[in-house]
C-alpha cells in the first residue's frame, strides 16, 4: 500500500513555485508509481502472436458471423476508434437487450490483473470466450461457434495458416488465441503522460502537474497505479461512504459472485484510467457520464474526501494526459458465407 | 433490348472449339455490353472529393452515434469487407426491427441509375439521409443529427475543414455530401471479369466462358448490364412467371410506391451482379440464399427458360469472376462524446 504521508510531503515541496527540484520530485514520484504504455505489444505467455495469427484474430474481432444473430462481433462494444468501447451505459447485445455492466474498453485491456469488472477471466483468451455465449451479448453456443466458422470455407485457410500443424485447427481455444493477439495490439501509447514518464518536463502543463500532484496526495494513486493507472487490483466500491443505489445497486456483488468470499462484496477490479475522457459512462453500471461528477464520487465513496471544484477540475485536467494514440486498424476483409454455411438466426 | 438473335449466333460461332475467331467474338460481345470498374473513385456532380471532406465522410459512415442508440451506422448494415452487406435476409435496425427489404451492397453503388430497390433516391447523397431517419433502421430526426454532431466538440473542426468557407457547416446536407465522397470509393476494381473486358482472354477459364456466353444467350445481359452488370435499369419482378409469394409478396409493390403508376408494380431496380458470391440472400426479400436457385429463379421468372443444372453452374462461375478487389479502408478515429454530448436512447 502505498503511503499517503510521504506523498503529502512531496506533493507539498513540488506545490513551491519555481522550484526546480520540487518538479523533479514529482517527476520522480510519478515514475515510481506509475509506467509508460509500451510502444509495441506485449507478448502473451504461452501464445505467440505471428502475422497469421494476428491477422486471424482481427478477421475474428470484427467477425459479425460469430455471433447467433451474424450482426453483433467483438468490435460492436469495443470499437477501434472509439475509446474501445460503446458509449453506453451497459451494452446492447442479442435480441437487443442490456447487458449486466459497462463495457469496459478493449485498449490496454492486455495490461489489465484480470478482465471483467470482476475478474473472472483471467486473461483476454479466456476473456474472449464470455461474450460469445453469453445470451445477452452475442448469443450463441462453444459448439455453434466451431460449427459457423467451418462453413466459412475461407477460415480453413486461415487457421491452418495460423496454427500450422494442428490437425484440426478450427477449435474454440484457438478462436480464443487469435482474438487475444490481436487485442494485444490495442494498445495507446505516447500520451503526454507517457512522455512525462519518460523525463519530459514539458510534456505536462503546470494544471496537469497540479492535478498530478492531487491524484497522488488525495490517495487516489494507492488504488490507480501501474502500467494502466488502475487495472491491477481489487478494491470494495464505496470503501468509506457508499454511492447511491442506482450507482451501486445492491442487487450487483461484484467480484463476490466469482469467489463467494464475504470480504469481496461489492469489490470489484479497479479500472484503468487510460483514456478515460474517451470512456464515458463511468462505472461499472454506466451510470456517470460526467468525469466531474465521477472524480467527485470516487473522493467521497473511496477517500472520504469532499474534493473542491477547483480540485476535481485539476485532476480532470490531468487525466487527459492519459489520452494516448488510439491503434490505427485496416479492416480485415472477411471470407464469404456459402449456399452452406449456417444462417444468421436473429 | 439487347437483341438475342445476334447473340446466340456469336455464342453459338464462340461455342465450337479452339476458334481463335470465336473467343474474340464473345470478348467483343462482352465489351460492348459491359464496362470495366474504373481503378479510382468517380468524382460526383456539385459534390468535389477533397481529403477533408473525405475523411469526415469516412468518419461519418462509421459513426454509431448518427443513430438514436449510439450503435448502428451505415457500416452495421453494408459492412466494408463483408461484401458491403450485412447478410441478413433483412437488416436488424433500431430495436432489433427487420428493415422491410434486403440491404444493397454499398460496393460500386455509384455506378447505380438510383439508390434503393425501389430508385426513391436519385444519388448516394440522397440515400445518405434516408436510413438515418427511418424508424426502422437507425431510428433518429434530421433535427436530432445536426444537434448529435454539433454536441461533439471534433466535428466542428472536421466539417470546419471539409467545408470551408460555410458559416454554418454541420448541416445534413453536408453530412450526406461527406457520406456520398466516401461511399464513392467503395468500389471493387480488377475482378478476372473487368481483366477479361481489359484485353486479357486467359483472365476467365473455359467454364467461365461457356457461362459468359450463357449470360449472354439466355437473355440475363438485357438487363444485368453495364458496369455494374445491372443496377442500371428497372425490371418487373416476375415478367414471365411471377415467383411465390415469399419471394415476391404481393404487399411490396416496389417501384409503384414512388411513381404511383399501375405499370411500375412490382418492378425493382434491377440490382448489380458485382461480387454476386460475397452478397447473399438475394432478391429484394433476401428469401433465396443458394446463387444457384437464385439464377434459376431469374431464368424462369424473366427469361421464361428453365435453366440445365449445367447451365445454371456455368453461369454461377461466370458469376464468380465478377468478385473484385474489396476497398481497404483503415477505421476513422472517431472524435469524443463530451459531458454535454446528447446521449443515446437505445
Amino acid at each position: 500500500m502505498y503511503s499517503k504521508a510521504v506523498a503529502s510531503l512531496i506533493v507539498l515541496a513540488c506545490c513551491a513555485p519555481g522550484a526546480a527540484w520540487s518538479q523533479s520530485a514529482l517527476m520522480k514520484q510519478a515514475q515510481g508509481l506509475f509506467k509508460p504504455i509500451p510502444a509495441s505489444a506485449p507478448s502473451l505467455p504461452g501464445n505467440d502472436s505471428t502475422p497469421a495469427k494476428l491477422a486471424l484474430g482481427k478477421m475474428l474481432y470484427f467477425e459479425p458471423r460469430l455471433s447467433e444473430s451474424h450482426i453483433i462481433s467483438c468490435n460492436s462494444c469495443h470499437m477501434v476508434g472509439m475509446g474501445g468501447v460503446d458509449l453506453q451505459e451497459t451494452s446492447l447485445g442479442h435480441r437487443w437487450q442490456h447487458g449486466g455492466r459497462n463495457a469496459p474498453t478493449v485498449y490496454n485491456a492486455v495490461f489489465d490483473v484480470a478482465q471483467f469488472w470482476d475478474g473472472r477471466a483471467k486473461d483476454l483468451e479466456q476473456q474472449a470466450g464470455g461474450p460469445l455465449v453469453n445470451p445477452v451479448e452475442m448469443g450463441t453456443t462453444e459448439t455453434h461457434v466451431v460449427e459457423q466458422l467451418k462453413g466459412i470455407p475461407g477460415y480453413a485457410t486461415a487457421f491452418a495458416k495460423a496454427y500450422p500443424g494442428a490437425s484440426d485447427p478450427i477449435t474454440l481455444d484457438n478462436v480464443r488465441k487469435a482474438i487475444a493477439v490481436f487485442e494485444a495490439t490495442l494498445i495507446t501509447p505516447h500520451a503526454p503522460f507517457d512522455r512525462y514518464l519518460g523525463g519530459d518536463d514539458k510534456a505536462l502543463d503546470a494544471v496537469q502537474k497540479e492535478g498530478l500532484a492531487l491524484f497522488i496526495s488525495k490517495g487516489c494513486a494507492a488504488c490507480h497505479n501501474g502500467v494502466n493507472i488502475g487495472g491491477g487490483m481489487y478494491a470494495p466500491f464505496g470503501v468509506v461512504e457508499r454511492p447511491g443505489a442506482e450507482i451501486l445497486p445492491p442487487g450487483d456483488k461484484g467480484r463476490f459472485t466469482v469467489t463467494k468470499t464475504v470480504s469481496d462484496e461489492y469489490v470489484f477490479r479497479v479500472p484503468s484510467l487510460r483514456n478515460i475522457t474517451l470512456t464515458a459512462p463511468y462505472f461499472h453500471t454506466g451510470k456517470v457520464w460526467d468525469l466531474r461528477q465521477a472524480i467527485a464520487i470516487m473522493g467521497s465513496s473511496q477517500l472520504g474526501a469532499t474534493l473542491t471544484d477547483d480540485e476535481v477540475g485539476k485532476i480532470q485536467t490531468f487525466l487527459g494526459a492519459l489520452t494516448g494514440e488510439q491503434p490505427v486498424v485496416t479492416l480485415p476483409i472477411l471470407p464469404p458465407s456459402v449456399a452452406t454455411t449456417p444462417r444468421p438466426k436473429p
